[in-house]
């Protein structure tokens, strides 16, 4: 069977399911970010990986220095979704033979820029050649206070969802130069019970079911009160992908407070609250009319 | 310029000059794995990234079970050089949409006998398109106890160099079915203090320059005592790369007892002295006659 006709949580399931369990693993497959610690640590550690294929995720037409912010900041964005500070990165890149050095600057500036901006030593790496596109795979490690890790899965019937920025509209060239909600996540969870939290990567119509059934519930949205990037239709919000803003899930009592203290924090940045967790699982087939980007289909 | 008129070295050197520094970074770029602890820590963390790609390191026509065991195997190999064990690995895979789930399968059937036999946990990992070649790159941490941590960076002028196992023929097949040499690592920085020591993955060629350079010397080898696979050419042994053996360095004073011990702990799998490290530098031209693997010339 072609993975096409699967689709990539499938695929991933299905790959996945059984694996060995390592030593220390808090959490493995399935969330933003693998947790590795020992029950008794204060601080946890966080693994990601994440990659940018060129043809997929980036032309070749594109400033490389965008490139290397993108790759960079996609895995920061997935450390910041945990509750967690990103600490050290390795960079893979394969490239054709004929690449200029002046492009592999290019990228390297961007990394740089990225790893400079949230913290991030750029430890080490591995360089190939590829007979066809170029690809760059970014490992990032995190720390997290346990106290403040949080997960897709700790959401519950009732509880608020909140969407940061605005979604949708990502290929008209965000997706090249969005900032990782890290700030904004260290604040939240250093201030507020957050119950369940992801980063939007492949549109809320595809994430947000995932947080549900990761939390065991289901979920409704006001389609209205999604807020959207300037141009951007409802389909478009729900289903571009790669807007990397945080989707999180609090008490309803904890609302009021939220609201109030983040729009004096972050005065520039919506917060809006987009719908509910609901009771019941996610059933296959619901999902929002515009489907999330799936890498697959 | 192109980048395959520079060769890897220098493209790496270039690129990762000035690199932002990280917190608690022991070693970046440039060893085996980056090494990241506190100067107080008594077991510092290991970090290594490695990738495999079609049409450079395996064609498509074969096992994908074998593969996977390579593209994990290649890491654990780096971690072993650093004296270190593997703990957590992530997995990224890019392939084409048309490729078969059983493709798939088959390769984290590989990964996964790779990472039992190895004690590692696959606790993560991306998948994406590729328009192009397949694409497997493996993040893979480790610990090793600051006592046993071995560099490529600690020999000395005098240190006789030993190389494990027999070099060459990697094509034929044997860069499918290697055995990191983890046990063997381990024995060794247990037992006796290996002053310089990494894996042998571009050929010996290659890579003795390279450690005699990051120990501040220069080296003199005997290509007749290099131990071959059979069927190889002294060339093959030096340059086909892949082989996944271990080269260190120790003190000459060190060396009866190794060789004594090693036979009787290991005694299939040969302990061959090649040379010495010696007195002056690496000079740029100074390569045996065969080349090793340099992935963009």
């Amino acid at each position: 069977m072609k993975i096409a006709s699967l689709g990539e949580d499938a695929v991933v399931a299905a790959l996945t399911r059984g694996l060995p369990p390592g030593t220390n693993v808090i959490l493995g497959v399935g969330d933003d970010c693998a947790v590795i610690g020992g029950a008794r640590d204060r601080v946890w550690h966080l693994l990601k990986t994440d990659c940018v294929v060129e043809g997929v995720h980036f032309e070749k037409k594109e400033e490389p220095a965008r490139i290397g912010w993108k790759a960079l900041c996609r895995a920061v964005s997935d450390i910041a979704a945990m509750g967690g500070v990103p600490r050290h990165a390795l960079i893979t890149v394969a490239v054709a033979r004929d690449v200029e050095m002046a492009w592999l600057r290019g990228l390297y500036a961007g990394l740089r820029k990225a790893a400079r901006r949230f913290g991030v030593g750029i430890v080490g790496g591995e360089t190939s050649r590829s007979p066809g596109p170029a690809f760059i795979s970014v490992a990032l490690t995190g720390e997290v206070e346990r106290a403040r890790c949080v997960t897709r899965g700790g959401g519950r019937a009732g509880d608020f969802l909140y969407v940061t920025g605005r979604l949708g509209g990502s290929l008209a060239g965000k997706h090249l130069d969005f900032t990782p909600r890290l700030a904004e996540a260290r604040w939240l969870t250093g201030n507020f019970r957050i119950r369940a939290m992801m980063d939007i990567s492949d549109g809320l119509a595809a994430d947000l079911p995932r947080l549900a059934r990761a939390s065991g519930c289901s979920f409704g949205i006001s389609e209205e009160k999604i807020p959207r990037n300037r141009g951007c239709s409802v389909a478009q919000a729900l289903g571009d992908g790669e807007d990397f803003e945080l989707l999180f899930a609090v008490r309803p009592d904890a609302a009021a407070r939220i609201e109030a203290e983040w729009r004096a924090k972050f005065p520039r940045l919506p917060l809006t609250r987009v719908g509910a967790l609901t009771r019941g699982g996610v059933r296959a087939e619901q999902k929002p009319k515009h489907c999330g980007f799936d890498h697959f289909a």
